[in-house]
C-alpha cells in the first residue's frame, strides 16, 4: 500500500509541454509569439534550450494524425495542430541540438505498425544517447481515422485492447538483441553473437510480427514509455505499461485520489508504484507580481475570438454541432461517440457543476480558467503542496504562449524551486530514465536462448 | 526525342550512398572502421560533413524494413541493414548538424501509410530549409513481409500499382495548404486563408485517405522523388513519377540503353526529360596511384568470410538456398519470387554469362568486382565518359568501406572533377531541388478552389 502520508524531501520531475506557439488558442496572435512557430526549427531549438537551461526532465510533444474536421473558416484562425512539425522527426532533430534534456514524442497505436514505431523510438533513443520516451496514445478523433481508410474513430475497448498488444510487440522488439550481442570482433570475424539474437514471432489478435529489429538495443532498454489512461480502461494500461502518467484534474483532492488509484494499480499489477511516476497537467503564467502576471493573461484572453471558442468546444466534445443548440441554453445531452472518453466527461462535470450556458463553457475553456495565474511563490507553492500532499510525483508544465511562458517559467519558477530543494539544479544524469529515477528494464530474453523458430 | 549526340558542357550531379561501415560485407572488419557505425551518431554526421564539403548533392540512405533472413551464424559476421539508424529520423538529426546538402532517405509503400509518409517527409523538408528527398521503394523480401502481418512478400505489380497510388496520395497531402496560405495576420486573426487549405478526400483501390496534412506545404514544394525502377513496371513508374533515377549498370552500353529508354517513357508520360536525373551507382576504391587503390582493394578483400558471400548470394536471390546445391556445379533455375526481379536478373545474367560456379559467383559478387579502382584520372574519366556519352547524368557514389572511401572521393576525385569543370566548386542553390536543377513543382491546386466536398 503506498503511503497517503505527507512526503518529506523528494524531488519533483517537469515536463515541458513544447506546441509552438503555445496552448492557448489565440497565442499565435500575441506580440511575442514566432509567426510560423509550429515549422520553424531556429525558434523550436530555442525553446530547447531554454527547457534544458531550466533542466527539465524532458521536452514532451503531443500529436493528432489529422486535422480536425469543423468549419473551415473557424479553422482558419487557429494555429493549432494545422501547422507543425512531425514529432519524431521534429525530436531527432533536437536530439542533435541538445546534449541532455529527454526528448518525448506522442505516437498513435491505433494508426500504426509497431515494427515501424519500435524502430523509431529506438533510433531516437540511439541517437540521443538514452533520451527518448514514446507516449503512448491511442488517438482521438474521427479526423485522425478518415487519414487511414476508416469513416470513424475505432471504438474505444477496441484501441485499448490493439494499444495493449502493440506495446507488447514494441517491447519485444527493443529486445530484439541482448544489450552485449553486440562484439564487433573484427580479428574474429563475429560482429554479434548468434545466440544473442531473438526473433519475436508474435502471432496476436491485432499483430503478427517476426522481428528481430534491425537495431541494437536501444542504450535505455527500452525508451521511457509514458501514458495518459484516464477512462477505466486506459487507467489499466497506463498502470501495466506506462512509467510516466500524464494527466489533468482541476483539483487537489481530485488528482489525489486519481494518483493513489494508478499507484494501487500499478501494485496490482505487480509493478514498483515509486516506478510509475505521476504528473499531472500545470498551465502557468507566472509575473514578478500578481498583478503583472495578471496583466499577462488579460492581455492574452483578449486576443481571442469568440468564434474559435465555440469551434475549440465542437471540437472537444468530439465534433457535435452545437450551433444547433441556443448559445445562451444549457449544453445538451451528447450522443455515444469514440473519442477521448475522460476528455469529454470532465467538460460535462465542469458544465453541470456550474451551471454554465454553452457560451459560457466555450468562453471558460477558452479562457483557459485553470491557467494557475501568479507569482512565482504561488506557483512554487502549488507544485509543492501538490508534491507533498501526493497527488503529484511533478508536472507535465503547459506553456499558454510561447516563448514568453516559457522564458518565465524558467528565469522565475525554477531558482525558486531549486531554492527551496525541489529541483535539481544540474543534469545528474545522461539519460532519461536517469533523470526519471526509473531503472533500466532487464530484456525479456534475460535468462534464454535466441534461435529462430 | 533526347539527343543522342555525346554531351557538351553542364555538371554532373553526385549522391553519396551513406550505409556506414560502408557496402562491402565485410567493411566493418576494417582498421579504420567505427566499431558501432551505424548508430554512432558522432561518426554519421563526421560522414555527412564530409560530404558536404565534397558539395554532394545528397545524402542517399537505403533502408530494409527487417533483417533479412539467412543462417543466424552468417548473420552474425555481417554488420549491413543489422544494426543500423532508421533512416527519417538520422536525416532529420543530420538536417541540424548540416547546412547545405540534400537528405534523401528510403521508404516503402508496400508497408507504410501515406500519411504518415506525407507527413514525415514535409517535416524533413521543413527541418532542413527544402533538403528532403524521398527514395519511394516497393521493398525487397520476405524478411520484411514478416514485420508486418504476412507471410511473404506482397505480389510485385499489386506492389507497383500500390505505389503508383501511394504517390499520388502523398504528393496530394503535400498540396494540402496553398504555397502562400499562412497568413499569421495578427491583427485580423487570420491564421491561413480559408480557401486555401484543401482535403484530398482521395478515394482509391488501395487507400482512403481524407486529409489535409497538418502542415504546410514544403519549402520545395514536394521533396524530391526518387524511384529506382528497372523492371518493365518499375521503369514506367519511374518514367511517371521519378526525378531522380537510381540504377546500377555494367557497362557503358546498358547504361546507356536505360538512360535513353528512360528519358523516352518520361517523355511520352509528358515529362520534360531534362528533370528526370539518372543517377547510375558507381562504386570506387581510389589511391594516388592505381597500385595504391589495388592494394586498398585486397586489403578489403581479405576480412572477407566465404560463409558470408555464400549467405550473400542466397540473400541477394531471394532467400532461395544454394547450400542444396554443389558449389561447384552451376547456378540452377530458380523458383519464380515476388522480390526485386531486376536484381535478380542482373546476378542470373552475370553468371550465364560468364559460366560461373556457385561458389566462383558468391566470390565475384561478394568481392564487389564492379568496384572501380582507379586513380582520380581514372575515376574522373570514368565519370566523364558516362555523362558525356549520355550514360547518366551523375551518380550515386557507393563507398566499399567508411570513412576511407568517402575521404579519398573527395580529396582526391572531387577536385579532380572540379579542375574539369564537370562538378560545383560550392553550393550555389540552398534546396535539394536547387542543387539538382529541378523546378518546384506546382500545387495540383493551383487554380481551383479547396473546399471540403
Amino acid at each position: 500500500m503506498t503511503s497517503t502520508q505527507p512526503r518529506r524531501g523528494g524531488q519533483v520531475h517537469l515536463n515541458a509541454f513544447l506546441k509552438p506557439p503555445g496552448e492557448f488558442l489565440a497565442a499565435w496572435r500575441h506580440p511575442h509569439a514566432v509567426a510560423d512557430a509550429g515549422v520553424n526549427i531556429r525558434h523550436v531549438i530555442e525553446l530547447a534550450r531554454t527547457a534544458e537551461r531550466g533542466t527539465f526532465d524532458a521536452i514532451f510533444l503531443a500529436d493528432l494524425v489529422g486535422v480536425p474536421l469543423t468549419s473551415q473558416e473557424v479553422l482558419s484562425r487557429v494555429s493549432v495542430v494545422n501547422d507543425s512539425f512531425e514529432p519524431t522527426t521534429l525530436l531527432a532533430a533536437l536530439a542533435t541540438a541538445t546534449t541532455r534534456i529527454g526528448l518525448v514524442a506522442t505516437a498513435s497505436t491505433t494508426y500504426n505498425e509497431p515494427y515501424h514505431l519500435a524502430r523509431i523510438f529506438a533510433s531516437l533513443d540511439h541517437l540521443s544517447g538514452g533520451r527518448a520516451g514514446w507516449n503512448l496514445v491511442t488517438s482521438l478523433n474521427d479526423a485522425e481515422a478518415r487519414n487511414f481508410g476508416l469513416d470513424s474513430h475505432v471504438e474505444h475497448e477496441l484501441r485499448y485492447a490493439r494499444a495493449a498488444e502493440f506495446h507488447d510487440v514494441v517491447t519485444g522488439l527493443w529486445d530484439s538483441f541482448d544489450d552485449d550481442a553486440f562484439r564487433h570482433d573484427q580479428a574474429s570475424g563475429v560482429y554479434f553473437d548468434a545466440d544473442k539474437v531473438h526473433w519475436l514471432n508474435h502471432a496476436g489478435t491485432h499483430f503478427r510480427v517476426s522481428g528481430p529489429l534491425n537495431i541494437a538495443r536501444p542504450p535505455q532498454g527500452r525508451p521511457v514509455v509514458v501514458q495518459a489512461g484516464a477512462s477505466e480502461t486506459g487507467r489499466d494500461l497506463a498502470a501495466r505499461v506506462g512509467e510516466v502518467i500524464f494527466t489533468a484534474h482541476p483539483t487537489l483532492p481530485a488528482a489525489q485520489a486519481y494518483y493513489a488509484d494508478i499507484k494501487a494499480r500499478a501494485a496490482t499489477a505487480g509493478r514498483d508504484p515509486d516506478h510509475v511516476i505521476v504528473l499531472p497537467a500545470l498551465s502557468t503564467i507566472v509575473g514578478r507580481t500578481q498583478a503583472e502576471a495578471e496583466d499577462k493573461i488579460a492581455a492574452l484572453r483578449s486576443l481571442l475570438d469568440p468564434r474559435v471558442a465555440l469551434a475549440d468546444l465542437t471540437y472537444r466534445l468530439g465534433g457535435f454541432d452545437l450551433t444547433r443548440f441556443p448559445l445562451d441554453g444549457p449544453l445538451p445531452e451528447l450522443p455515444p461517440s469514440n473519442q477521448s472518453l475522460s476528455g469529454q466527461r470532465q467538460i460535462l462535470d465542469q458544465a453541470r457543476a456550474d451551471n454554465l450556458t454553452i457560451r459560457q463553457l466555450a468562453d471558460q475553456i477558452a479562457r483557459d480558467d485553470r491557467t494557475l495565474v501568479g507569482t512565482p511563490t504561488t506557483v512554487a507553492d502549488h507544485i509543492q503542496e501538490w508534491f507533498e500532499q501526493r497527488a503529484a510525483d511533478g508536472f507535465n508544465v503547459i506553456f499558454p504562449y510561447l516563448p514568453d511562458a516559457l522564458n518565465d517559467f524558467v528565469d522565475l519558477v525554477i531558482p525558486e524551486l531549486r531554492r527551496r530543494g525541489l529541483f535539481r539544479t544540474a543534469y545528474t544524469g545522461r539519460t532519461l530514465r536517469e533523470h526519471l529515477g526509473l531503472p533500466r528494464p532487464p530484456s525479456r530474453y534475460a535468462s534464454r536462448s535466441g534461435a529462430p523458430t
